[in-house]
């Protein structure tokens, strides 16, 4: 109920407009004896910050503009470690500024939250988007973070990166490369296309979407609750929830509907009495189940709704709504893909804490 | 938790397994009043039993096992009217045979959750597939078909159809063809082409995948629930909990991401005071909530996992488990396209019934 | 949400009204492997039937109207084990006659729920209370007796017991002596004159209330969800959920509020190197979790409200509401405490089940 | 789950321990457009403060430490009224010292939940009792401020009141008098014996309990869940939640169980074609469903178990645990009652906040 909360044994509930005094999320569901580090969640953080590439020069795709996004734990650690209390963190919003909004708060942006956020709710906070803003993914990156202080100890890990960036494909998944280029492609090459690309869109007052693939590795078989809670609808509800997200698929997905069984079963054989999988069409998942191979999913993003050309929209004007034309300004992300990367992540460790969690009652064990 | 719920106010719980006495559900949070017609709720199991459209002898897509999936209303009405109390709805399984299932039972099918299942529970009801089987479906299409008759007080309509099978797609999207053609394609030619794959599918022993578009008519601005349960979120999370479906997308989906933001934005203009929405590349719903145009989504449906070729895997012998081979018997649906069609349609009725309840508490009005 | 479902892991959602087809439960989050047996869930309802105690000529408080009450488990089972899937149980109302409704549909019975359902749903299914009937209960009793083949497995016994009926107490707690008289108390010489006090009433055309104690030994240490979802709170939800409770206490219960700090906390000292409370006036529980001790309550239950007086009401006349009087008929219990002994049991069970579960992920010990 | 949310769509999720960084909470499920007000949440807070009547030289019962206990909202308003999206609310602790508790962490202190804490989760923040602490509270207070807040729209209006403490019974029940006497009693002149018991008590080193009633006024008929989440069923829930309470009755409550039907129905008469009550034993609920009647229940409170007498417990030496004796220091209240006023009333605006979104909800009304 009211979708600020996610999980359902490990659940995270997250709070904050992108202009308020702060963001944050209160986990809980935590179990007792979980090192966290706080230096561990800011640097996931830092992964997500805008213009975190921009040192390089190289970044195209993303804002320049800084912010500190400086966290504070509140609560539900003692000693370096959870203690089963609910574990609070806070962002503080550092950068907003009171500038004119007057132009946002009449109009609605194509592409953007606007109209329907006065549709359902009667009325917004239009400052910078209010709550569905970007800027709300940082709490879900701190809140990853944590999650994953929990997978890592049952071997799990995440690693997400840029499969297509402004119609440029990576051609090879060399994982090392990943942090090396600022679309966070496992491609160095490939980037600097994309990167290219993007500087022409951007140059063009226009934006650009990709392809983000995520693996995930050491997942244990058996998580996932059949038959509403499967892991896939899962990862796909958490996957969606993200705002520039259009799409997933696992496995070979789309692809998949083109095959025939005969192709697309993974066959098995036997390996010191344990079950081997010959291939991996399904992406690691069956009937809902992790199985014990590696997790592979890609999501859509769409390009930026925050372009600079004009664009036609509508404006109240006193009591009337009239057609207009909306001119976006100030800086914005013209690929969100690398710094989406970090949140597909933590969406995905949130997923996971919670399914190994529900996962500890599966079975009689007294 | 634990994964046999769906819904927040409007509530479905699942149970039964293929081979069991029966399945069956518990739908809670139906407002008192809604007329609820037992022929209505019939007339949708009909749509998704196997062999639907046997009778005319063109459809090579599905099995011609009949079952009569009788559908019982155990309480919950009064009269034709929901009271507000729990509405349950019972379906016997009439056909399962104590057969010999000595084959399965020892053997993990691949495609199918035996693997998973054992790894997750211990052990498993090895009859038909027991709860992963497709045939647990047949409570959800009855639980949309009540949550039908909530949502058409609103307006909604939900239509999905085949637009791909066999690696044939439909060229048109003629909604009045659906019903007239095995495949429930909008484009009977079409249909007949897929057959014919499909067919030749299973003569080799070989099956087919497709995908499944849906569509939402009349749905009212205001529906999902920022920030994680989205609309888009709660359909993919919906969607991808059917068995046999692989990947998700809304709109112009993947190709989104190869779009610019010039482009895939969707321009408004005002008519009679109201936003009109020039294009609907975002498939009706923005920031997560729907934006009053027609809402879409395609879904990507695995070829069936049951073929007739022999297929490599492993058994159970003594407490060992060794590699071996495994010929599936028996009849089975060659490509589910058109059978999963009504299950779509249900599950989305679902998500809607539950976000226009879920949307009366977005506002004070009182 | 929706109000029919109890638990968070362990989870009940129930079904069903007085006089329609049938009652039932569906219990999801159950482990897989839990040996469950038909007979043992068969027992429960025994004793919960009306005239239970008929046989013996001894039952005041009592109707002797007879139900069936058979059970029939239709998931979740395979081979006498739960298999991590849904367990759903049903109960056929057996016992409804097509007979005139009438008086009572249009007036409100004085102490009973038909006027609030009609303010709240606008309508109500009059037949024999419906939903609001004391007969819902038997699905908790059945969903009960599951829960305790799970407590079981940890050691939990939970037996509840009438100490007041009519205004006679229960002057010991032997309770050897619960099942052999009428009353469920443990004192029967109590019993027989709390019999005496309920059959005069009977004579009268009037009704008897009383007050249950329930004992749950065996429970370890550790159990209950701070801050909100506390042992005590649960058992308080259960409790206050079940029609003719009309309070709670824990421990010392009202009588803590007249003690002092000094008396009041339970000193401790070493045994075996474990903690071993010196007293129990706490009741089992401190700060919301179980403490190893055994953890005792009582709840009051009002006397029945359908009683042979006349009473005066209100019925709808045409469009309007006008003062009336009533005169129930029919065959109604005389006081409630011997058959909702087994129903508060039942409901104990089922927060000690799904607190058993919750606590699985108190700790990290992977 | 996991214990630190209440509610289901007016849904409060707390967080913070005494001596951490901060306390808070966010509330998700507020609908968007209720004036809320910052001084109005700072005044509920001020109430509860400790010391909070020590100015007066009057106020045997609680502590005089001081703590500011100032709020910031961090989230979910906008221009004065809520947008619909989480609000967040932050009360830093800024009078945790680093002193020593030593003696605490290894001790055990009889009425207090260390042990528990540490059976649960193997370790816990001994600081001032961490989460187990009653500081908690601070947040429940703040949350139900602003439930106040949307209640107050339908005219609810809740006051509760200390009737009994130290063995000393309010005679009367004067509502005006409760803010003017240090126990938060409806009679000055009981409050004065009360005082004169407690300060008895504080010169003993020991402490009282008491009893609060709590009287709901403007309850529209229709508010409650059947069948779990009966209105009586929540409010027991969240009043048996709190750290000091050990028994809930409404209405006539365990009385109610020595009475006769005839007696304790609530008869009644139409006045204006509107069905009116002619007393209400009931306290205002049938059905689990309130009845338009005020609805009156009341808590018992144990003695503060902070006592300055020595008291038998066990504490860890190395690896082993003793018998040994502890003696507590510090400053600590010696009865509850007049700071669990605020406390109760919190709680009871959050149950009835989230039974009136629940409740739109009920009926068909497109």
């Amino acid at each position: 109920m009211s979708g600020n909360s996610f999980g359902s044994v490990f659940r995270v509930t997250t709070f904050g407009e992108s202009h308020g005094a702060a963001l944050g999320c209160v986990i809980d569901g935590c179990p007792a004896g979980v090192k966290i580090d706080r230096d561990f969640i800011q640097a996931a953080l830092n992964r997500r910050r805008p213009g975190a590439w921009g040192e390089q020069g190289l970044n195209a795709s993303v804002t320049a503009r800084k912010e500190a996004d400086e966290v504070e734990i509140l609560s539900g650690l003692f000693e370096g470690r959870s203690t089963g209390t609910p574990i609070s963190l806070l962002i503080r919003n550092t950068s907003q500024h009171s500038k004119d909004y007057s132009n946002i708060a009449a109009s609605y942006r194509p592409g953007h939250a606007d109209f329907t956020y006065d549709a359902k709710y009667g009325f917004r906070d239009y400052r910078g988007g209010g709550r569905s803003s970007g800027r709300e993914t940082a709490a879900r990156v701190a809140a990853g973070a944590v999650a994953a202080c929990l997978t890592s100890l049952s071997g799990i890990k995440v690693t997400a990166y840029t499969i297509e960036a402004a119609g440029i494909k990576a051609e090879k998944r060399d994982l090392s490369q990943i942090e090396k280029n600022p679309l966070r492609a496992p491609d160095g090459d490939s980037a600097l296309k994309m990167n290219e690309a993007i500087e022409k869109l951007r140059s063009e007052g226009d934006s650009a979407g990709g392809i983000i693939e995520c693996l995930v590795e050491g997942c244990p078989a058996g998580l996932g609750e059949p038959v509403f809670d499967k892991l896939d609808a899962l990862l796909a509800h958490a996957m969606l929830s993200i705002g520039a997200v259009k799409g997933i698929e696992f496995g070979d997905g789309f692809e998949a509907a083109r095959s025939t069984g005969s192709t697309n079963n993974d066959a098995m054989h036997a390996e010191n009495g344990a079950p081997v999988f010959d291939t991996n069409h399904a992406g690691g998942i069956l009937g809902g189940i992790s199985n014990g191979n590696k997790i592979i999913f890609r999501v859509a993003v769409k390009p930026v709704p925050s372009i600079f050309k004009p664009q036609n929209t509508v404006r109240h004007e006193g009591d009337s709504l009239v057609s207009s034309q909306l001119q976006i300004q100030g800086r914005h992300d013209v690929c969100l893909c690398p710094r989406i990367v970090p949140v597909i992540e933590a969406m995905a460790q949130l997923v996971l804490a919670d399914l190994l969690l529900q996962n500890r009652s599966s079975k009689v064990d007294f």
